[in-house]
């Protein structure tokens, strides 16, 4: 192990370069930005933005198209046609076993869970989605949102839409940070819920554990609100990356202890699982609370897309079908992620930044030190290499330390993640030397 | 041509009988309470109230299942993935040969167009659909929306749910009755919109004039709400049963005038055009407006489904294509609109019941005399006919005349619809009698 040494003059020690070389940092800052005027040079276009499936993965779902042979009739319905609000049966049972809840109170969405989402906090907000209660809208204050951080920035957009404030919490390797949580739903009764990637989360990549997931299950009695909505994203249910990446405890199962079920609403979907513009959803919660949505709901819509819902079934006959066609998925994802993790190891060491290594999901997330997230983005994209926007990962894009990058190696091919680690890694450096030198 | 009075006593000279035999009430009474009786005896179940599309219609659409061949890339997008809100530019172009409207300003919803108009009422009540404007929710007086009656339950559950009040005003021939319209929307800023199924309107199948789409075109300029809104639910603008069905002006094409595109939202779908549960759907609108929908659209979902719009191009083609499709549909169509009108005329005179006689759409609109259409449907209920609820097609359940009968007959079998309208005329004529007789 080499003793790094950071300071602000020129002559400096420093171990940015990863090959624990101890060089002089103005020598090393011409280096990197030789290194950095040549990527400039070479007229890159890659991106590591977005947590989109890769070609490759969609090809898994290819036989979607055709796989009815145009049978569209189940036992009891001809899923061509008008009727049912709930979704079909099969697919009820399917998504019960990805979310490890009841199919009784769980009904099947269109292409997108943030679809089912975004209606849950509407309905809340603005039309009331408990019984004996007014809209949050119509009570005195502002609902607020508890958004563990780093955080998906889609979820930050809902409630923004929606005019619901939100407000931080840091994620541990467990999940939130708890105790904080806690003691803020306990004390303010405008603050109305919390959002939650509890598998593989977006953007940390970390699972909740077993005790999070108990703690979260109790939360709704602990809050002042008595309209408190645990919003549980489970959207990478069943997205791991190795056969022992860690379970997921069903929050169900804790909230029947609790008697808290009509206070967490659960979503999944297969949008990174058969084709993400092309998939169906689904939201399970508790009676009262379904009661209420649907009664919402059913004035929205017809109904969803059954004939979908059939051809899903179709692909992955049931769970374990479904088992077998993530463990392909896997096959493709894993080798993108391990490319990005390898050069952040064999370049990086964790006082220039750190980085989790998820068993699952889409994304890995980046800390740099304070004060540099935004000058190594803008960096990347002056190379030709587009990275999620600094600051993407907390609400308001306000990441406190500027330090956050969220890169999502699913989309571009394994000589594209290269290219860009090798951009990225070479900006991280740049930007860390250039702070040393007090030149940002 | 029989003259016919209608008195209160038992010895009224009647003509109800459509055979037009000057018999005694009370007798004519006796016979068809023994012919209702004998129907309940028969132990029937049919249906005439929903306006599903039949078997036979769906499949026409049958190849959308494989018709893609696993082919799911255009030029220049892998339909399969993540992107785009607006819709394939191919789709949007169809849907503005539909809606007679440009595809600048026209996006692609999922598979109901419920939901877009859902949306776009709920972003006006909730979250501002026009710049420097309040939504409604916030202004002083609750929101009004006018409803023609009689009309489509369904708008009027949009208004019930998201707490927006309504007013009817009479449907005519030609149209809402625009005076009326008119002088309501000038007095009153509260007064926020209108809902419009301009062609083969539900339910009467009327299509407006040339006259009142222009006159509706210019409303917005003589409302005293600015954020006034034409709903404009061009549910059926493709549905003719008869080659020489009267067109519907394009409501465009005036706006361009008045300068009132903001103001006028038009929807439409393939719901009766290809699958009714797993169609596509669009909304058009002005720039301004859009610009607002799209912003608050753009954080519940991650866009339309791309494939399944692939599908609908590779099934259509073109407008051609569809209105070749759409002629196919009407010849299975057409027959069973004649069944129950024939089986009108040649049952009831136009004392007893008048109908519309629409050359598109889903609906007959039939009012008996006043205060009976519960009581013939009841009565129906009895005899194992379904009906749709009287009452239901006006705002709140309420029929004022309690004598709006909506007779949907495009799902049941001819054979199913003849069964249907024996026992219908039946209840008509046995309500007309005993009311004659004051016995209800």
């Amino acid at each position: 192990f080499l003793l790094c040494q950071f300071g602000s003059n020129a002559t400096a020690v420093s171990c940015i370069t990863g090959v624990h070389e101890v060089i002089d940092s103005q020598q090393l800052e011409r280096q990197l930005t030789e290194q950095f005027e040549q990527f400039k040079a070479n007229d890159l276009t890659l991106n590591l933005t977005r947590g989109k499936p890769s070609s490759e993965q969609l090809d898994l779902s290819n036989a979607l198209d055709g796989i009815l042979q145009q049978n569209y009739a189940t036992t009891d319905t001809d899923t061509r046609n008008y009727g049912g609000i709930d979704g079909l049966p099969t697919v009820k049972s399917l998504f019960s076993d990805i979310l490890k809840t009841s199919t009784s109170e769980l009904i099947i969405g269109g292409n997108s869970s943030l679809t089912l989402m975004h209606q849950t906090l509407m309905f809340a907000q603005f039309l009331g989605l408990f019984t004996d209660q007014v809209p949050w809208s119509q009570q005195t204050n502002t609902a607020k949102i508890i958004c563990p951080v780093p955080g998906y920035d889609r979820h930050f957009s809902i409630c923004t839409s929606l005019g619901i404030d939100m407000i931080t919490v840091e994620m541990t390797p467990q999940g939130p940070d708890m105790d904080t949580v806690e003691q803020l739903v306990k004390k303010d009764a405008s603050i109305k819920g919390i959002w939650n990637v509890p598998r593989f989360s977006n953007t940390t990549g970390i699972t909740y554990s077993d005790a999070i997931v108990q703690r979260m299950a109790q939360l709704p009695k602990r809050a002042a609100a008595s309209d408190f909505i645990i919003m549980w994203d489970n959207a990478y249910a069943i997205h791991s990356l190795k056969d022992n990446a860690m379970e997921l405890a069903s929050i169900d199962a804790f909230a029947d202890a609790e008697n808290t079920h009509n206070h967490i609403v659960q979503f999944a979907s297969t949008s990174k699982v058969s084709f993400a513009g092309s998939g169906i959803s689904a939201l399970a919660c508790g009676p009262e609370t379904m009661a209420k949505f649907k009664q919402h709901l059913s004035a929205s819509t017809i109904g969803p897309d059954k004939v979908n819902q059939l051809r899903h079934i179709a692909l992955f006959g049931d769970f374990d079908g479904l088992t077998q066609h993530m463990k392909a998925h896997a096959d493709i994802l894993a080798p993108r992620f391990d490319c990005v993790l390898k050069a952040l190891e064999q370049n990086l060491d964790n006082d220039t930044a750190t980085w989790t290594t998820p068993n699952g999901g889409y994304f890995i997330s980046l800390n740099t030190r304070p004060g540099l997230a935004k000058a190594v983005i803008e960096m990347c994209d002056q190379a030709g290499v587009q990275i999620t926007p600094a600051g993407a990962t907390f609400p308001y894009g306000n990441d406190p330390h500027n330090r956050n990058i969220r890169i999502a190696p699913s989309f571009a091919s394994l000589e594209e993640i290269q290219g860009a680690m090798d951009v990225l890694i070479t900006c991280i450096k740049l930007a860390t030397v250039r702070q040393e030198l007090n030149l940002i």
